[in-house]
């Protein structure tokens, strides 16, 4: 029932200094402990384990209720920000590096560590579930913005174990424009511009027509901003393409592609840079659609039995 | 730049299998050596330090991406129900303990160990600091309930390190009524029902009538609700009266105190209580105005030079 039990002993009149405040982990124990039966065994595992961290981040760093009254005031204000177009929770995440190494955890956990497969990135708050079926060689550009380079990227998608190409696997790729918007964020931009749903053919060939991508600033104007700001560090993340493969009985793919030319690279705001990810985008001579190529080939896992 | 450095290492044709996914610390530091230069030194200890906790969290427990978006989920929906009238990110620290935990570590830094003063405890969301004075000996029941008993509750302010009663204390004294309701929360109640703003005499006296206290649940219609429920907890804290203590050159105290008789002493929603803080009611005679009495003498500390 207590924090800390007290005796409040006295020697010779004069009462004995003693710990006034029991700061171990008997305190800890008790919160953890107040989990009823019916608690499920992972929930369990899991707040028993994240209350032990939170309460030793305090103790170890004699957090006041002033600072962490602070953090309150983050977090309700990243909940107020969230909304439709944006998830401030999850940007407040991926700042400190949480989405990249929960995604990397889940990768690892679903392929295991014995195949080659294309290496994931994390999935990022403007994915759309809702783009329309495009035909491979399509463009998925449909407002060209002035200053955009169009680039012809195509590629096999193969079997991580067998090398074998693979046929009927569902393609999806979104990018942003050249102003750094998506076109949920951006009345200019057409519906489902540079969104593409593709589905690879027998030879596990995709190809399409999208834009040279560009670096962008997460957006900036709310906890997540004003944490990047107090850490003296910059919102930017390097130039790249979101690409997501899918088929039955295969582990989806959820990764990014990064423009091995681009700044940023080396400090991405949200972490999600893996060398492996870093590709090239080459000059393209005699096709009158594109300036730039990118072969980019996918290797995707059998789920686990 | 990655997370993990790969080689592609082919022994008789055949990959050689290789750790896929590095988890271990050096990801984490680079996110903590990400904060640039002007990063306040306190701020950088307590991100350094949240950081490692939170990325050690996530690979103690191989965190995946569909749990660690249900916290996500949880965070949001905290920030989006918190208004003027409620605090639900203060909330789900309540129910963790950790509000607790960081009033008990504040308290420790501003008053040492040393000194006998009054255990400290949590404010709680329904502390008003505009309520008007009150003379002393005065009633604070502007709305009377039918179920309720009044108490005349007083005592002596003294220095926790002399002993000597101390004039010119303010105390502020706050409860909810019967229905387990603050006033700010019930339209039924006046403006101000069951709040005191009391200033000790001469010799360091406070006394006032208002309510026996009851127990009542937090808010439990938020994600605090929802993971009280999901750890099989109730929530529900048992009787108390809010009492906060201040006058300049001393520590202001903010504390409660709970009655002994009163149903979830030993399983506070909060981990509130302390035994130091538990009183008894003692049934009174001979005064027209009230049928318990509550003697509770507070001791402050001067602050620390």
């Amino acid at each position: 029932m207590s924090i800390q039990t007290s005796v409040n002993a006295v020697e010779n009149g004069v009462p004995v200094p003693k710990p006034q405040y029991d700061l171990n982990s008997i305190f800890t124990d008790s919160v953890i402990n107040a989990s009823g039966p019916k608690t499920h065994p992972r929930l369990r595992q899991l707040m028993a384990s994240l209350i032990r961290h939170i309460h030793d981040f305090a103790r170890e760093n004699d957090l006041t209720v002033e600072e962490w009254m602070k953090g309150v005031e983050m977090i309700n204000w990243a909940g107020q920000m969230s909304n439709d177009q944006r998830n401030e929770g999850q940007l407040l995440c991926d700042v400190i590096g949480l989405e990249s190494l929960v995604d990397d955890i889940t990768s690892k956990l679903l392929i295991g560590s014995n195949y080659e497969a294309t290496k994931s990135a994390i999935l990022g708050p403007f994915f759309r579930n809702d783009t329309p079926p495009t035909e491979n060689d399509a463009s998925i550009i449909k407002t060209m913005p002035s200053d955009g380079e169009v680039v012809y990227m195509h590629g096999i998608v193969r079997d991580a174990a067998t090398g074998e190409p693979i046929e009927g696997v569902i393609i999806d790729i979104w990018q942003c424009s050249t102003n750094g918007l998506y076109e949920q964020q951006d009345p200019a931009q057409a519906a489902f511009n540079l969104r593409g749903h593709l589905t690879t053919d027998e030879s596990g060939y995709y190809g399409l027509y999208c834009l040279r991508p560009v670096p962008y600033p997460v957006p900036d104007d709310g906890p997540a901003g004003r944490l990047l700001q107090l850490l003296d560090r910059h919102p930017y993340r390097p130039a790249h393409i979101h690409i997501m493969a899918g088929k039955p009985r295969y582990t989806s793919l959820t990764t990014q592609i990064f423009d091995k030319n681009s700044k940023y690279l080396t400090d991405d705001s949200v972490f999600a840079v893996k060398e492996d990810l870093v590709v090239d985008f080459r000059n393209l001579e005699g096709n009158p659609k594109a300036t730039l190529e990118l072969e980019y080939n996918i290797k995707i896992s059998e789920m686990k039995p």
